[in-house]
């Protein structure tokens, strides 16, 4: 039998260094390479955040490879086949990263939040296990930017017996989502908050978990604005921002 | 100033003592009491689970109070209405065990997975600042059961780009939900699974995290059978079973 390489994709939560699993971190112990895929416009301090995470968790030597992600088109009008075309491009980066683990070493990705939601990791794995190669991989959850949002906010993400849609800026600005009163949003750029009806409750947060993280609650009417001009403001000053928010309708 | 009572509410994870992040194993060292609602019929192996989780990581003295949680009325034609009745009566018990807490004191409630989804404490602590009451609140986010099913089977919980709907089982029998091709589905005693388009894909899950953990996945058509099963023999075997599931359409 070959000896089989192991990847790991760990969960990290969604900024909070104490959002770590007690199971991340006997992960992160027994990980001999980690892989990196990073924009060519880094954001320095998730870099560094990622960073403190290694430096406060593991004791033992690893080795830290990094890819350069490549541009996704964010002008293309078909967002899945954009998104697909990106996938392949970051495969073949991880394909040249993963060359270098040796064949009973383990390798890993560390994910902002829980692997499961809006991440492309567990894909492009797949995608190379398509392709023909060889290993093993196992999947560490996190705490997700929703889990850190309700937290802070102190609220539920459904209401009594009731679904929850999570979903991204772009489809809410196509319209509420049927029979749900409650929405999860992520990777929203735009706004979309703006355009549902303003008695709607919104549950805003950006930097979760984090010393900066900012949090603002109320009827959509009353706080969009304030919203609007707390994130221009806090990703001018940081130069990037993560929030995520939840929509209520009661 | 009064001083002030503090109630926190730590997501415990799935089941996997290791889910507990850092943040919550250093919250567990700040409680002085533990309450603790439990049915009559008690699940005395996650009884142990909790308390094993507490012995792991909690070094100073601390008291542990029980309540005996009130029996929810299932034969009721009107769940939410039925649902917020147990819900009072949960927190007249609550009630009753928060008055032992000293004035400032740290008190406790753990949850099992993320407190934000579908779990009723933060409503019955809600209900208790409705009624005059006066303590902080403080919510640690954890793994939800939802992130161990998708870790399990290593796949993600939404596909590129589209929403994802939580849900529960009662609904999902109601019918397929609008708009999304991907479901989770909780609290499912009723095999609401089998009732879906047999092309679907289901990935299941129960004891998720756990020694017992059981994971089945496949064309519903073929495998809902094998999970009727699986779920009726494990929870005759231990008593109890906690079980959830992705149903998806591509």
């Amino acid at each position: 039998m070959w000896p089989v390489r192991k990847i790991l994709v760990i969960g990290i939560g969604a900024g909070n260094p104490d959002h770590l699993t007690v199971q991340a971190v006997k992960a992160l112990q027994t990980v001999d390479v980690f892989f990196v895929l990073d924009k060519g416009t880094v954001k320095q301090e998730l870099v560094d955040l990622r960073a403190s995470i290694l430096e406060a968790h593991v004791t033992r030597p690893y080795r830290w490879l990094e890819g350069r992600d490549p541009e996704r088109d964010r002008t293309a009008t078909d967002y899945v086949q954009a998104v697909d075309d990106w996938r392949r491009a970051r495969a073949d980066v991880c394909l040249e990263l993963l060359s270098s683990l040796g064949a009973d070493e383990v390798g890993a990705f560390l994910v902002w939040g829980d692997p499961s939601l809006y991440d492309s990791t567990l894909a492009i794995l797949d995608d190379l296990l398509g392709r023909g190669e060889s290993f093993e991989v196992e999947v560490i959850p996190g705490v997700t930017s929703v889990a850190a949002l309700t937290a802070g906010h102190k609220v539920s993400l459904n209401q009594v017996g009731k679904p929850v849609q999570i979903t991204t800026g772009r489809r809410l600005a196509a319209g509420w989502p049927s029979d749900v009163d409650d929405v999860a949003v992520m990777l929203d750029a735009s706004y979309s908050f703006e355009g549902v009806d303003p008695d709607t409750w919104i549950y805003w947060g950006a930097y979760l978990g984090m010393p900066d993280e900012i949090l603002i609650s109320g009827r959509v009417g009353d706080v969009a604005s304030q919203i609007r001009a707390a994130r221009d403001e806090a990703r001018a000053r940081k130069g990037w921002i993560m929030d995520t928010y939840l929509l209520r309708r009661t």
